[in-house]
């Protein structure tokens, strides 16, 4: 069944406002590496997801799901396996070279945000859906599919005034997926501390790239 | 050298109010392949690509890069190729399971919208960089960061008031490409026409998954 879609029309004066509004609160967006222990209510984390759900995904198969930690002994076992992996990919598996990128930023093996913030979002792929019978169904551009979703959830948490660093834990996926519980379908993407921002943050300070540089006209 | 983060702080009532304002507006999103060739002021566009670009990415590396087509003919041009390779598409590389998912959408190899919406959005990833001595520079996570970023697009979309249908389109990489004149270090990922919905714009009847088949707490 096909319906009509007709959202509302904002005026050509709206469109200009709300697009650049939207841009300022987004261009303040920064990966904070320092997390306030502060509680945020749970409707508010509730809030984002949902919003990170209404992302589009091929074919419709919404191949997400979001795991949400607030457990504090869960919290600590999950610093303990991402820092035991993070120090091995510091000096053994990511190159002096990736190393070297990242010096300016800072970061190293050691995630006090782990256990310190009040939620740590666990962002898993479904490489594949179970049908009820079994069977197994495809999920075309299921990685795609789930980072727009993270998109969508990181401007949720920006429109909310709460803060994360969007990580990759290498290698951490399959303990994090026992440790979790979660099928064999499904395969940690990204890890996202969330919570206010300590009150002393610090953040690396960075240029972006300016519009000529990344938007080409034709 | 590092600076301090402080950003606005909210009080509970304003994070809740906001966090449910933002999943309302967003859970608003459709893809509409149905596009009102009225013209968008460019302004608005760049302001929407401006805003993809504070989207996080790994190292830092921005790999990114939107091409705006509005010139008639070469839309015309992008149409054939896209059309072209879909026909091929439906009839032999998805096979008939692919397809068969896909009826509900109606989707098929006639993109009217091709030529119709007044803006094509063609997102490239950059799979590696280029150093100003000719050196390669390695891109950390492209695909994922692209696709964040597309995510924080479809958001900035949905906010001013316009529609697209994120499409990945198959095999039709390297043609756009070389028409498009990107270098070889660039690769299409995502292929979005922008503009308002057509005023009879239809949409497939669909659902999404509900808070608790995509969130597990613990
Ligand atoms: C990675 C990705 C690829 C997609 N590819 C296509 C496509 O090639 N053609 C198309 O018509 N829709 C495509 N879609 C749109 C989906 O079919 C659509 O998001 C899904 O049916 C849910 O509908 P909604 O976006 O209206 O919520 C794609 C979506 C994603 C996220
Ligand atoms: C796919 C991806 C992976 C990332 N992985 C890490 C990570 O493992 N650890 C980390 O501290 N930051 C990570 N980041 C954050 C980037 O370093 C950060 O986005 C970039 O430096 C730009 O800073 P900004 O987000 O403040 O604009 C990652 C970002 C992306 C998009």
């Amino acid at each position: 069944r096909h319906i009509s879609y007709t959202p509302v029309r904002y005026s050509v004066t709206e469109m200009l406002e709300r697009s650049g509004q939207f841009y300022s609160l987004m261009n303040l967006r920064r990966s904070v590496r320092f997390i306030s222990p502060e509680p945020v209510p749970r409707e508010v984390i509730e809030n984002v997801i949902r919003t990170a759900g209404t992302s589009p995904s091929g074919a419709h198969t919404e191949p997400w799901t979001f795991v949400v930690v607030s457990d504090t002994e869960v919290k600590k076992r999950i610093r303990e396996i991402v820092e035991d992996e993070e120090l091995i990919n510091y000096q053994q598996r990511m190159g002096l070279k990736w190393v070297h990128d990242l010096k300016r930023l800072r970061t190293n093996w050691v995630k006090e945000y782990l256990d310190v913030a009040p939620y740590l979002i666990l962002v898993f792929k479904q490489t594949y859906g179970v049908l009820p019978g079994g069977k197994k169904k495809t999920h075309y551009y299921n990685e795609i599919s789930v980072s727009i979703s993270c998109g969508i959830l990181l401007a949720a948490l920006q429109n909310a005034g709460l803060v994360t660093v969007t990580t990759t834990p290498l290698n951490c996926g399959p303990q994090l997926r026992s440790l979790l519980q979660r099928p064999a379908n499904e395969k940690l993407l990204m890890l996202l501390p969330v919570g206010l921002p300590a009150s002393d943050a610090m953040v690396p300070e960075l240029k972006r790239k300016e519009l000529k540089d990344i938007m080409i006209s034709v």
